[in-house]
């Protein structure tokens, strides 16, 4: 089975960009480097909201698959969306849990959820997520995209490391070890059921 | 001059309770009870908001001071209480962060702020935080009472200290760089100015 990772630089009050959408505050260090290259190596494959998807194109262009590279399959998981013209990237219009559950069982690398925290949220209550990592820079940004999305329930996870990087950062990685629905709708504790 | 302290075990989602106000996910180990232990022979003073003294109220009585301990100042911050009865507690009904600033000029121990976040973000706002400190438990609460409330400007930290406690919470402690104030209204500027 292959691992899904949520994964995202954020502030200590939990947020990965400023309300302004500002990341100016990230601290791009020769760690954070190393850290990111080790960890593209295990992953074929992108999952990501539509807002997050828009603001990777805003920033980077819409070239063939993520960061320009052609081998990095990318899936935007939206419901209004329509269309996505970019080499290499697919519009998901489905449940996206349901997406990512299926796309686990297929043959491949590690799936990198890249956000925003309502995606994240969404698949770590239907506890498809394995994996959860963060970058804790030191700053408090008072507002801004929250990490983690509102979830009805908790998720219960394991610390697998934790340690200090360049910039006073923490990079703290989380094994998840179960998600506790709680007055979830009878259709969807059904279909967790089923797929447990 | 006196250390002020905000500091709180929170999830990793940062909330120091949940949505129904429960924190039986906290874990109380000997490595916690040994920080706190040192942590309180550093402080005489604890300044809380009402919603953090009503909670503390509900759960330990009102007896002399804090926890019992008729050693330790509480003060609780509120512009809506009308009177608290309980011996060692003082009702303030002014500028939390001008009583604060106050306080911090007066001899004494380190004064530690308990919360809640609506509180604490004033205070880091006005810049009379020194130290921020948190005990990240190893769980996703999805929503509930925030450890930092929401801000207009930002604040810089520089990381003192992270290290893995039991439990698989991690302790980290922080030193309140600077507070960059953003469209504040102009009489906060002026006193945040005048006592700079």
């Amino acid at each position: 089975m292959r691992t899904v990772t949520y994964g995202a630089a954020c502030s200590l009050d939990g947020f990965i960009a400023a309300r302004d959408g500002a990341i100016d505050w990230l601290h791009f260090s020769r760690d954070v480097q190393g850290v990111m290259a080790k960890y593209w190596a295990t992953v074929d494959t992108i999952v990501m909201g539509r807002k997050t998807w828009g603001d990777a194109v805003a920033r980077a262009g819409s070239g063939g698959g993520f960061g320009g590279d052609p081998a990095m399959r990318t899936y935007v998981c939206s419901r209004t969306l329509d269309r996505i013209d970019a080499p290499g990237v697919e519009l998901v219009r489905g449940d996206a849990a349901d997406f990512v559950r299926a796309l686990k069982k297929k043959p491949g690398k590690g799936i990198c959820v890249m956000g925003g925290g309502e995606l994240a949220a969404s698949l770590l209550e239907a506890g498809v997520v394995d994996e959860v990592g963060l970058n804790v820079h030191p700053i408090l940004l008072g507002a801004g995209v929250p990490m983690f999305g509102a979830m009805r329930g908790r998720v219960r996870l394991a610390l697998v490391e934790s340690r200090t990087i360049d910039g006073g950062c923490v990079l703290a990685t989380y094994r998840v070890k179960a998600s506790r629905p709680r007055s979830r709708p009878t259709k969807t504790t059904a279909t967790t059921a089923a797929a447990s």
